[in-house]
């Protein structure tokens, strides 16, 4: 079935208009402002299950879309005009595994509006949905793949409000970014701002400089600004899971291009990579548990009341068997990359916390990625052994400056940025 | 000062013989068996400072290698002919930092004899101080380089102990790494070994094979023996420390050539580089407060008793003053590698566990590297807190595979390797 979307994918790649830097912004989809900023609700439930807003399925094609047996390739039905960037996108179901497709995917122009002074009060957006374009802000253009699992609660509501947690976090650097001079260090006082009328925090550690300070870049304020927009994603998902319903977890993949720059972020086990002259360049890497085995290790072997007794942080190489007490086995622990030999006790015979190879690697038996926002009620089967310490919301975010990221910058034509995972692929 | 240690290696790299595997292995210094293995002792404090042994200094020339005004660079007086592999060498004092230079160096050509059956009474070496040839095993080319700092013990400790422990890791896998058959994931009970005269341990996994089963090459056993041979040479440290007088600690930086293959074991900032046809390999990264911020920032906050109520794991760019509580500041913490601001609290004027950028850059303001040897004593100036929790002597291991170090493979004329550290090199 991958190949069903892989020819959906050739086919529309075909037919790409110019790459980026060559089109005007689309029209924003979101002002990025507001008193309820990335915790708003539109009053129904956010997490009810859907399709992304730009295939615009009609209920039939709907049901089509859930169609387990005749598993229809799903693309927006006028793409090449309706999404910013002329964006493609393709998704077919995963058969048999859950009665809806658990995955998600948005698309979105996203305006970042300045945050007002305390004293101000503008409203965050005008009633067409447009933000006044007046206003002091930038735009930052977005793509993100959620994968679901377990439910599709997390994938639907993160792909309706990490955009804008991300809008949030970049507000209160609106001007330090449109600032060519390095980012200040300190800002002054929340209180003291209240008393400037127009003024968004300033720096309060103007020239002369600190003699031992490090130098920090634009770049990585939004690095840090989409970190811990990953970070509330997965707090939000947390606070109202009860409230919302928001079943199961999923990983999150998602580009910013901002100021003329990409910064890919991932948490989970999806893929970016960037087509150019029919080159690929990897733009993310896979977080599972054979890549994140030393981290999760570490965790275990600091914090061994994790594991509840049932498991060890040791890895080996199969299952031991019991009447193999006492032989020496191949095993490493967090500290190793290699292999060695070493006697086996009765602790190990616990199930190991990192099992199986490849895709049929599990955490605690029970999930193959170790990064994605939810899953906050994830427990080994049968058992009150949470998964969830184990698993990171962080992504890791790889950005267009020097390095093979470079590639991004200018987006020349014949460029064009895809992500993937088994069942849905954006470019 | 460097210079003249550059010098001294362009002189000598200019004289250099054929490249590795076109000359006979010299002959060995160390015979790897014995019931003393790497844990023996000549009788005499291994710890005493020396110079390398292969230098061959007069005493005179021990007084003028200590020179502070002087610096004269050292170099063994025949080294062509005496270092295998015409290992070429260059060291000068770190003038003004220590009485002694702290910085040491090995080179050696080590027989693994294949450890005896519990029966069997062979002696580990005969009367000349060399292998029976008729006996099992298998010799390693080794050469590393111990950069020392508070004191030589741990330094001139390990320059002659860890090719030892590394040849004990590996007198196991002697028939395992002969064998061109996958190692077996399981061995026999030791127990069982005794009544087999002539075998070593021998798997007892034999066909078929388990279901789920990882596979492990013989090159990441290698791997494992040297990551433990560290782990053993740090732990005979700490527990000889006190009856050897063994003061401060080092970083460790091992070439292991065996069976056709490289593996270069780094725990510190010392580089390993190949030279090839006059392009540069790196073989190593180097361990320092800020490559490895995120490990020490994680143990900390699992861990933060150790800290010690002076420190937080949080990161600033600069020293926070106490006067500037309550206005925000950039930070990034253990998941993060963007900045974000955040609002100064009591806690974050702590001084900050990693402080420093490039070679000022310290972990609790007292240590410049994260991996190493010993400094098992080491404590934050005038308090009771140990750093050594966030020292790991566990090295990185690259080896000579597929990828970048695949040009290590077959070491082809015109290729050396060379490892430096500030004050010395070998190559």
């Amino acid at each position: 079935m991958l190949l069903r979307v892989r020819s959906a994918v050739s086919h529309l790649v075909a037919g790409l208009g110019p790459g980026p830097g060559t089109q005007p912004p689309a029209e924003p989809r979101h002002g990025g402002g507001g008193g309820s900023g990335a915790g708003g609700e539109e009053g129904s439930r956010v997490t009810a299950f859907c399709r992304p807003a730009f295939l615009q399925l009609t209920s039939e094609e709907l049901r089509r879309a859930d169609d387990h047996t005749g598993r229809a390739v799903q693309s927006p039905r006028d793409g090449r005009r309706r999404l910013p960037w002329s964006t493609g996108y393709a998704e077919v179901i995963n058969a048999g595994k859950s009665q809806h497709n658990e995955d998600q995917a948005c698309c979105e122009v996203v305006f970042v509006e300045r945050r007002p002074s305390p004293r101000g009060h503008q409203p965050c957006r005008d009633g067409s949905g447009e933000p006044d374009r007046g206003r002091r802000g930038f735009y930052f253009h977005y793509w993100a793949l959620f994968d679901g699992h377990a439910g599709s609660g997390a994938a639907v509501m993160a792909s309706k409000r990490l955009h804008l947690h991300i809008c949030e976090q970049l507000r209160d650097l609106v001007d330090i970014l449109q600032d060519p001079s390095p980012p200040p260090i300190c800002l002054q006082h929340n209180a003291e701002l209240s008393q400037a009328e127009d003024s968004q925090e300033v720096p309060s550690d103007a020239l002369p400089r600190f003699h031992l300070e490090k130098a920090v870049s634009h770049e990585s304020l939004v690095i840090g600004a989409i970190e811990n927009a990953f970070k509330h994603m997965d707090e939000q998902i947390e606070q109202e899971r009860a409230s919302q319903h928001i079943s199961g977890g999923c990983c999150a993949l998602a580009a910013v291009y901002l100021m003329g720059k990409f910064y890919v972020a991932n948490a989970g086990d999806s893929r970016a990579i960037i087509i150019r002259n029919g080159e690929i360049i990897p733009m993310s890497r896979e977080f599972t548990p054979e890549t994140e085995r030393q981290r999760l290790q570490f965790l275990a072997f600091l914090r061994p009341e994790l594991l509840g007794k049932e498991f060890t942080h040791l890895e080996f190489p199969r299952r031991i068997q019991p009447k193999e007490l006492g032989k020496k086995m191949l095993y490493r622990d967090q500290s190793m990359n290699g292999w060695a030999y070493k006697k086996i006790e009765e602790d190990d015979l616990k199930f190991p916390l990192i099992y199986g190879e490849g895709k049929k690697a599990r955490v605690m038996a029970t999930i193959g990625v170790t990064r994605g926002l939810g899953d906050h009620d994830l427990k080994v089967f049968s058992s009150n052994i949470h998964i969830k310490p184990f698993l990171s919301c962080f992504p890791e975010v790889h950005h267009g400056g020097p390095g093979a990221g470079g590639a991004l910058q200018g987006c020349p034509e014949g460029t064009r940025l895809a992500a993937a995972q088994r069942q849905a692929g954006l470019w």
